[in-house]
């Protein structure tokens, strides 16, 4: 009542309070929507897959155009070995701050597969829809619809997401308190890397060669989604990461099935029968020990995890899937243990281009999730001696006609360094300052989420550094990160400038 | 001893005993090789896989303008329904025989993807080799050589061996015997089918729209490939063939392996458990009934067989794996029983396009190879029911997003109509002529072979025309057939065109 009465009160006098510097960046956002959408879009638009070192340079050399433009000193840190995307990095001091926050994305893709994109997509040409494509959205001009953009337009393109929005937003926050005159309390550095869809095979290096440059209180890192239900969240830990890639052999050349059908052995048969001794029907994996390392959640941890919302039914409906795995365990109990996903798995055709064979290899990509107590190495052990178990002679190299012809079994197994899951502690004090900033920015309960379900080599900063990591996404959770169709909803883009600009004026 | 005075004296008086007709054959051959071979590689050269039309329909012109330029009369026989590619019928009367033969072959051929084709090598661009690729064979020009060619060389382009061999073979033969002035005995017709390699769906429905015309005492068919051991080979019987596609599903989009690894249903191990449930380690077939209705072998068929000689381990070392399906029995007993390969297995990507996703969909072709006694539809019949009994719901269309939502296990069955097995008597008086005019081509003993592992649409000819079939191939057996890099051996061409004469002879 008495609010009420005072707003009449600022009404009736034609005084409005000032704004606040959320307000000033929520309406710097707002007038410079076009000019933040045709950057944005340079940006994705640049290819930057592994594969492709010539654009991948050119995406960093753009990310430091960003930053010059908008007056932060930057340069570029590399590995020691050649070669190697270098970090994009900069820097801005604050009189009298006395401590300093390093912003983290990286600007590095995933692999794409044009072809396996809509017809209408194609993954370095950006293009706006109305709403996502797969549920009723339509292709549309910015230029058409004139500002301000509906929040709930996306746009389309590989990174879209993951993470060229986790650069954009740290970049944009900056600028919007600039152009807003606010002063940032911290010391602020940035972080961009080149190799986090790889696994981070060189960051350890980086992060040590460049040790002192990176001195600092808290790394935020800016990347994954917001919570499903589109409340901001705020994340203490992530799991970790390794990838493994199988093959099993038939015979030295494509045998017509027919002439040999019966009496040639089937790779495909015989990778179908592996992978299935993996894992049962609910996902449980199979592999001896695979969940004996894990380190139990605390009751800090546990209790915060109840507190998530669980949007599970509905995730589920919008999935389009039957039943989820697991043996009744909410989507954040399960993303709490390792697991093991069959990222893709292929011998000879399917479709039209199916052939009457049998297929001399068949190969498919595993990717395993690391919670903290597993290790890397120790997880790709327990699958590898799993598949000796099952007869398996394992080589790490394309095998020699002598080992093909002497092994009924044989699986060429390789697998990528990978890393570790990490977990700050959920009370850290600068952590929930951090959670506090980012609430300043919305209504509604921010998330506080112990870990996710995704990877980021938080592990290496520990490692290396000592350093404490939180993680702050931006990106909307039905993105298509690492698939086709990647796309970032507008109001999420605009909503992480605003959450990185309130942490960078962390007092 | 004797035999060698007579040479010597034969040497002495220099007189050269006639040539009989298959001398002349060969001497014809040998003459016109360059010529043969520029015919043969334009033959090869046109596109012939069913999804390209137009090309398809230019093979067919071409093998007309081929019976023409060799004085056959000739004809298109279409089916009822439009657009099926026509059979190329041909006809040459011999005054005063009693009986008539019409060879058989077929002028499409296996989908390719020119991608897994070798670098050098595309699948309409015929070129030669001075032997295997795979084995150190090189690429040559004819040219170059200059006749008369290597009989060890290969011709590599799709279709090469499978089967416009058969079509060269037959119209060449037939050639030879025109320009040696060799009087065919028997009445000749010409049948060179469009749709074999997509399991002959309107071969019925020609058959029985043609029937007159088609009117003969024997079907020589040509396709397939020689004994391995290279000698040539007669075969009274084919496996039937029929092809099923599953498909089983995942979440509607691909998902995040870290933000949902553990929790959505991954659709690759879904297809892996499905296709480790229908085979053990054995190649044994564990779809219940899968063995049930197989007509046992007679006794002259049993003998037959064991006079087929063993090649089982060098072929084997040659193919290059270790352990052959089946529990000790041999190549010909183990196509004597049904089978069921997996012909291609696909869940989103491996290789540099692999991502760390939980994939939409995942699918696999299936073949499966019938002997007497099995039925083609029963057979799919049973693998449908085995797919139910493993708490598949299963459809026959794409699913609806509904069906997606209600059933955690859901696939998607489609088969192609198929046909069944064929096996003539191996008494019959017709058979047995040809077998003894194939044998009067070479030293070797012939190879009688009840039954072939491969397939063809024997079963149609004595269900519509109540016809006799008996399979007299030409290709060498490591032809790569419905692979990539298929190819022919120009020995094996130039042999079949004297084995196609020799039958032509036939009293």
């Amino acid at each position: 009542m008495k609010k009420l009465l005072l707003l009449a009160l600022v009404a009736l006098l034609g005084a409005v309070p000032a704004p606040g510097p959320v307000q000033k960046v929520r309406q710097f956002r707002q007038a410079q929507e076009p000019q933040l959408l045709a950057e944005f879009e340079q940006l994705v638009a640049i290819p930057n897959v592994a594969a492709d070192t010539d654009n991948l340079r050119r995406t960093a050399l753009f990310v430091q155009d960003m930053m010059r433009r908008r007056g932060i000193g930057t340069q570029l840190l590399a590995a020691a070995t050649p070669g190697v995307p270098p970090v994009v990095f900069g820097e801005v001091r604050t009189p009298g701050a006395t401590r300093t926050v390093i912003f983290y994305a990286h600007y590095d893709g995933q692999p794409v597969n044009p072809a396996q994109w809509r017809a209408e997509l194609s993954p370095f040409r950006p293009v706006l829809a109305t709403g996502p494509l797969d549920r009723g959205g339509q292709l549309a001009t910015a230029s058409a619809a004139g500002p301000p953009l509906n929040p709930d337009w996306r746009l389309y393109a590989r990174s879209a997401s993951d993470d060229k929005a986790g650069v954009m937003a740290i970049l944009s926050g900056y600028q919007a308190l600039v152009a807003c005159k606010l002063k940032p309390r911290v010391n602020i550095k940035f972080f961009f890397e080149g190799e986090e869809e790889r696994g981070s095979p060189h960051l350890a290096e980086i992060l040590a060669r460049h040790k002192a440059r990176l001195a600092s209180d808290l790394w935020v890192i800016c990347d994954g989604p917001v919570h499903q239900s589109g409340r901001k969240q705020v994340v203490f830990g992530a799991r970790g990461d390794v990838n493994m890639s199988l093959t099993v052999y038939g015979p030295r050349r494509p045998l017509h099935s027919g002439h040999y059908g019966n009496w040639a052995p089937n790779p495909a048969l015989a990778l179908a029968r592996l992978l299935a001794s993996m894992e049962d029907s609910t996902g449980r994996v199979r592999v001896p020990g695979f969940y004996d390392d894990v380190t139990p959640l605390s009751p800090a941890e546990k209790t915060a995890l109840a507190q998530v919302p669980n949007l599970d039914e509905t995730i589920r409906q919008e999935l389009g899937f039957a039943r989820p795995y697991g043996r009744g365990q909410s989507l954040v109990e399960l993303l709490n243990q390792p697991s093991l996903n069959i990222n893709g798995m292929q011998s000879a055709n399917v479709g039209a281009q199916a052939a009457n064979v049998i297929p001399t290899t068949a190969a498919a990509v595993l990717d395993l999730r690391l919670v903290p107590g597993n290790d890397a190495r120790r997880q790709v052990q327990k699958v590898i001696r799993h598949i000796e178990q099952q007869g398996y002679h394992v080589v790490t190299a394309e095998p020699t006609d002598a080992e093909r012809a002497r092994y009924p079994l044989l699986a060429r197994v390789q697998s990528e360094p990978g890393y570790n899951a990490q977990r700050t502690r959920l009370d850290l004090p600068m952590a929930r300052q951090v959670v506090a900033a980012v609430q300043t920015t919305v209504a509604d309960p921010v998330v506080v989420l112990p870990t996710m379900g995704g990877s980021l080599p938080l592990y290496v900063f520990e490692q290396e550094l000592q350093a404490h990591t939180i993680t702050v996404p931006v990106a909307n959770y039905d993105n298509n990160q690492h698939a086709e169709n990647e796309n970032i909803r507008l109001g999420n883009l605009w909503a992480g400038i605003e959450t990185m600009a309130a942490i960078m004026l962390l007092k």
